[in-house]
């Protein structure tokens, strides 16, 4: 059974202040803990005995079996599998000259966590090992971001910079940003590095990082005479913009 | 100010069962709210005046002029706006006819609320008229799925049907679905018609749509011998099955 201290305990890296105090962060779910078992240092794994069945060695530094009342006990999630862990946060140093050959995903205020962990899943899958954030993002060890990542952060390096400051040093790469008077992105040849930034749900790219941006691409909604008043999703807009990156990069005859 | 029963029951529209049997949902936010008035019949409205202020003439059987602090009380949302709405929900036949030279989502099992909006958000951008759901995919009144939908929902009509009666009695048309397995979505030559079918969250296309399904797709992931086992979230899917659909359509030289 859990004590009534380590069930608050892990309550308690639902706050961005204690995670970033401890350095740790709550993974949960039967796949999700599976695939970033061997990425992060496991600090605490509570799980019930049919997940440990389907698991081979598991390195955590305490582990503790569990029933399902435990379980539904400690989880932040509304319906609760059989595993929840904690893990150690990761620090890596970003070095500016390695992007240069790179895609490379930069977001400009992303509020929600569930957009963030989409966007880190879809980078992914796209091949794009890095996203910069502006401080003032969502946390990357945020439960919900985690959780929506699908074992991406295992994958892809998250960084918090000064966009701005970052865009001052880099080597001259080709920067794009999505906007709503921008080129068509079907009629854009676009590079196969570069640096591709993503603006706040509700105010896009600020002004501060616009002059930085020497491709202003759109996404062309249908039919293209509607002249749509309304958006995209962030994530789903960053994931058609991504997706025609990489189109153009194998598929594309021209 | 508002009496608690008023409060009571705009809390109660978190329910399917509430919404159902009075037919009625709930909207939230400042844009949200404006974008769909004309479209939906409006039972109660209950806005500050900073909100009132930015509209014209309103019509609502009910108005209610509040302070910050009724809209704290009333409000699901973590960051009340100002104004949330009751509406009535719409009924509409659908008539499979209409189908033939269109573009039609089917969703099956779609479950979080979140993703069905963020599905009816896009297929706006993208000018599909029509969702086909099964009747176990979430509400569309849920109030997260109208969230999501960001006025989605004015435009897109959304049925609830059983998918494999309904696919027997449809014309003769391409369907289209995605799979781990299938053909490169960007080598295939897609309809500017049809049905795509999307898969819920975990488990995928249930077994017996596939054999209404023509076209297997899949959208390869970078770089292409990487053999991802990692998939994409359902509406981000969407969102590059779409995008493809009618970059082909409008866009594509061959």
């Amino acid at each position: 059974m859990l004590s009534k201290n380590k069930i608050k305990f892990i309550k308690s890296l639902e706050k961005k202040k204690e995670r970033t105090e401890l350095g740790l962060f709550l993974a949960e779910g039967n796949k999700l803990v599976a695939d970033i078992l061997n990425a992060f240092e496991c600090e605490l794994l509570i799980a019930k005995p049919v997940w440990l069945a389907t698991q081979g060695d598991i390195k955590a530094k305490e582990l503790i079996v569990v029933d399902e009342d435990d379980i539904e006990k400690t989880s932040l999630l509304k319906n609760p599998q059989d595993v929840l862990a904690v893990f150690v946060q990761r620090s890596a140093v970003l070095n500016p000259e390695t992007l240069k050959d790179e895609l490379t995903l930069m977001l400009d205020g992303i509020q929600d966590p569930g957009n963030l962990g989409t966007i880190i899943r879809l980078a992914d899958w796209f091949g794009i090992k890095n996203i910069i954030c502006s401080p003032d993002c969502a946390d990357v060890y945020n439960p919900k971001t985690v959780q929506a990542s699908m074992g991406g952060i295992a994958h892809v390096r998250v960084f918090y910079r000064s966009l701005p400051e970052l865009l001052n040093e880099l080597p001259d790469l080709p920067v794009y940003g999505t906007f709503l008077d921008g080129k068509n992105i079907y009629c854009e040849k676009l590079t196969s590095n570069g640096l591709i930034i993503m603006g706040n749900e509700g105010n896009g790219i600020r002004r501060t990082l616009e002059k930085h941006i020497t491709h202003r691409l759109y996404i062309p909604n249908f039919p293209p005479e509607a002249q749509s008043t309304e958006s995209l999703n962030v994530a789903v807009a960053t994931a058609i913009t991504c997706a025609e990156f990489r189109r153009q990069q194998i598929y594309s005859e021209s």
